[in-house]
């Protein structure tokens, strides 16, 4: 199932994803739970399927306004450097922890939108990685449960101004302009990724593949991230975990190569679908 | 003006502290403006006052459970290495700019509250810190009109676990156990600190002074903190910025100093009150 939120009548909503439609549940539904976030706390999504295949409520995508998958994550935790590959090109070494840093969620961006560049920087630069959606509240999650609290999965796009995420050891400005993040097009429910290890991601601009990876090279594999987050911070329904970015991003290529205007950048994920964003005029 | 967050008969709520009471408005305020948040979204502080003191409601301090200051900041964003003490003793170097990371909301914790220890580390250190909280929307704050942006002044502790601090270059670890940041005991309002540089600082642990420093020794100031960070990220009313700490940390000393099991920590800055915690066990 593809769960995607988005906007309607100027209202903030969400559906069940088929073809060139959201199937909607009916309204006391929607009451009951305003946000994704809310199905996913009350484990709910399997009604969710149900209650959208029988109300006949069905919308056009094209006369939505798509909005990130989750919009308004509590806990947005990415992971720094969790391909070999992507370790090699920052010459860095290993580490025997995940490298861990914080999105605000008003840094997110949705499936389709224009990502702004900063007008005082042109270090722009792509990070395609798998976002895995938190289904299940806990702490000290082990590695064997890790996978009962995954609700399902997504394309994120962690694009990066790299001068200023460089501007101290800690990355946190670099990573949180405003709508740099784009998540989606949809959260893909776990039942329908039976083996993480399988997927392939790619990231292209203009239609050029800049990054290819299996989700298989990841140093620190999904119950490990949630092992150890989950030992420092408590995980709930809807909170993020991006897992990391292969290599090739532009700024370790020679010459480095960045998002201009008008770039079209894609992450596309094994059955997650195409993660599709244009860079606008510098804001 | 101080004003105070806290649970009342099992209820979040907040009022305006006076000695050992709370004056709380007239219900219809507090439906209208549930949290402080709300209060300084609005900028109602004075209409707060005023509505508290002619109410007539009061509450003993000692009938309430504390709460942090702000219950729930969108963004907590802390500055690593701010004076020149504590730069020193970490060995590195200046930085042009400041280091920044993020604290989750559940990170925080109130006057009062015992502060847990992991079991797993024995590195549990002290970092007494100015907060500054937002109480004025803005991006790309000019340092001529950042004071206008703030709503007041806290207390701040930000407790740390050090080894998890460095398990990578990225501190999010550390920083982010659950109730390790006491912010309190009270918001003071900005136009009762009309000089933050006339500010002293003090951390003390079972009564002996770890960390003095004076406002005025901040690297980054904050005019140029919020011009730095709104240039990022818009800030919003009830966001904080803690400032840095000062020198004196415990793991900096020969031998290092840690805190145990019922030890008392005490960040105590001049006009903002004495932020008070013990240490429990370990949990």
């Amino acid at each position: 199932m593809k769960l995607a939120s988005f906007k309607h009548d100027g209202r903030a909503t969400y559906g069940v994803a088929q073809a060139d439609r959201y199937l909607q549940p009916p309204a006391d539904f929607l009451n009951r739970y305003p946000d994704l976030a809310a199905v996913l706390r009350a484990n709910a999504q399997r009604e969710l399927e149900q209650a959208a295949i029988s109300s006949g409520i069905s919308i056009q995508v094209a006369a939505t306004q798509a909005l990130p998958v989750l919009p308004t994550p509590q806990k947005f935790i990415c992971v720094g450097l969790n391909y070999k590959t992507h370790v090699a090109e920052t010459k860095r070494d290993d580490s025997e922890y995940p490298a861990l840093f914080v999105r605000f969620a008003d840094s997110l961006a949705a499936n389709g939108d224009v990502v702004h560049r900063p007008s005082f920087s042109e270090r722009f630069d792509w990070e395609g990685e798998l976002a895995v959606v938190i289904g299940k509240e806990g702490r000290a999650i082990s590695q064997a449960q890790a996978f009962d609290h995954v609700a399902g999965y997504a394309c994120f796009n962690d694009i990066t101004v790299r001068d200023w995420q460089r501007h101290t050891h800690q990355w946190t400005p670099g990573k949180n302009f405003p709508g740099t993040g784009p998540l989606g097009p949809w959260l893909v429910t776990a039942d329908e990724v039976p083996d993480v290890n399988a997927l392939t991601l790619e990231t292209r601009v203009n239609g050029e593949v800049m990054q290819k990876a299996s989700l298989a090279d990841l140093i620190f594999t999904i119950p490990v991230l949630i092992e150890y987050i989950s030992r420092f911070t408590p995980l709930s329904p809807g909170d993020v975990i991006a897992t990391g970015t292969p290599g090739g991003v532009g700024d370790r290529r020679t010459p480095p190569v960045y998002m201009k205007d008008g770039d079209v950048v894609e992450v596309e994920i094994t059955g997650l679908g195409i993660l599709q964003n244009r860079i606008g005029t510098a804001a």
